[in-house]
Formats: structure tokens, sequence, C-alpha cells
């Protein structure tokens, strides 16, 4: 793993989020985007090498709706970024976690990305994530 | 601020989470240190620039023991990296965010550190860092 690539919030309201987020690091997100199939609208702020991903659920059904009705708001997820997924979901599963998508799906800001379980990671739901060169 | 300096996820044994931790990053912890007055004894990963910080109580009364009776293991919170901690206090205090710390304190890993309280950042209980320079 190569480094933290995100670390995922689920926020109420993106707009009231990009305000807050932009006081705390001093300069707003750098671009919006829509996820439809996971039912999220998302921001994204740098920190240095470093995203901030808010996750906004656009239904009640979004897995962010339902995160944010059982816990409330805070950190849904760390993302590390990957030089080959493939090779990663194989050597992971062979140790031992639980692997949410074994064949990697396109999320948002042009990655593959693949989930594990939080009960095999100590309550930690991790993605990895691989960018998608053109 | 500067990077993501580390995310601290709370665990309840150490000596199974490094393990757990060492198969992931598939590579093992570089680190080991008690924090005797915050009652946590830690150790530290490497992701690229980054790291990671697992916490585990070392009494009932620790922050970490009382999180995790609560909440469950998981990420319990993101520190970033800063250059001037006294004046990003002062500037986030102006902002509206609630600083626990107003004097900074000495933390692990050679740190001078001050939280922001979560409830002024959506959930999310935020540490700054500033290394100490011997």
């Amino acid at each position: 793993m190569n480094k933290i690539e995100h670390i995922g919030i689920a926020v109420k309201s993106l707009k009231d989020s990009n305000e807050l987020f932009s006081k705390l690091f001093g300069e707003p997100h750098y671009k919006i985007e829509e996820v439809e199939r996971e039912g999220v609208n998302t921001s994204f702020f740098k920190v240095g090498e470093n995203k901030i991903e808010l996750l906004e659920a656009t239904n009640e059904d979004s897995p962010i709706a339902k995160f944010i009705n059982k816990k409330g708001e805070g950190i849904h997820h760390i993302a590390f970024d990957v030089t080959n997924i493939e090779s990663e979901i194989k050597r992971l599963k062979n140790e031992g976690f639980i692997v949410l998508n074994e064949m990697p799906k396109k999320g948002a800001d042009n990655k593959l990305v693949a989930f594990l379980h939080p009960k095999s990671s100590n309550g930690v739901l991790i993605e990895l994530c691989q960018e998608i060169k053109d």
C-alpha cells in the first residue's frame, strides 16, 4: 500500500460541511462528484498528498444514510492507494480479510475500488483504490 | 495543514492488532510507545508518508477504554501535521472550532498536540500535531 489516498467522512449536508472543512483546511474543496449507483454526492479536499472525501447520501437506501442513522456523522472509511488492486485483493483474502468486492468496481475520482469488511479489520471499513489510467 | 500525519485506531489488544495490521500492510509496526498520562499503549505503522497509530487502553479511565465501551473498536481520530500549532489553534478557534487544548501538550511520537472537539467538526475528533525539534 502506497499511502492513505483519502479518508471518507459521512456528512448530513454537503453544503454545510464544505463550508466547515474549508474553514478547517483554509481552502475550499476542489471537486464535487455524484456517484449515482452508490447513492452519494461527494466533495474532495486536498491536504498535501492526501485527500478528504465528504459523503452525503442522495437517498434513504444509500449506505451513507444508513451509516448516519446508526452512528451519526463521522469518519466512514480509510482508503489506501495500491498499485495493483487485483493482486492486493488476492493477497488480503489469503491473509484472512473479508473482501467485499472480489471484482473491483468503479468508484469516485477515477478509481477502481474494493472494500474490506470492518469485522475483519478491527471495526475499520477499508477501501483499496487504484487510479484508472486512460 | 501539511498532510495527514496519522490515523488513530482504538483496539482492544495491541498484540492481536499488531499482527492484523502487519498482514494488512505487509510489514510490521516500527515502534511501540506508552503514553502514560493518556493511559495508552501505542504502536505505529508506516504507509508511505502517512502513519497508522494503534491505541490500546492501559486502564479503565483511559479515553480509549471509554471509546471502545461506547462505540467498539475502530477509527478514533485523524491527526494533521501543522507547521505552527499555536497559530493553527488561534486560527481554528477564530473560525468557530472548539479547541480542547488551548496550550498544546506533549503527545506520542515526539509531537506537540491539540485536539478539536468532534461536535464542532462533523463528529470527527481532529488532532493537530507539530514535530518537536530537538
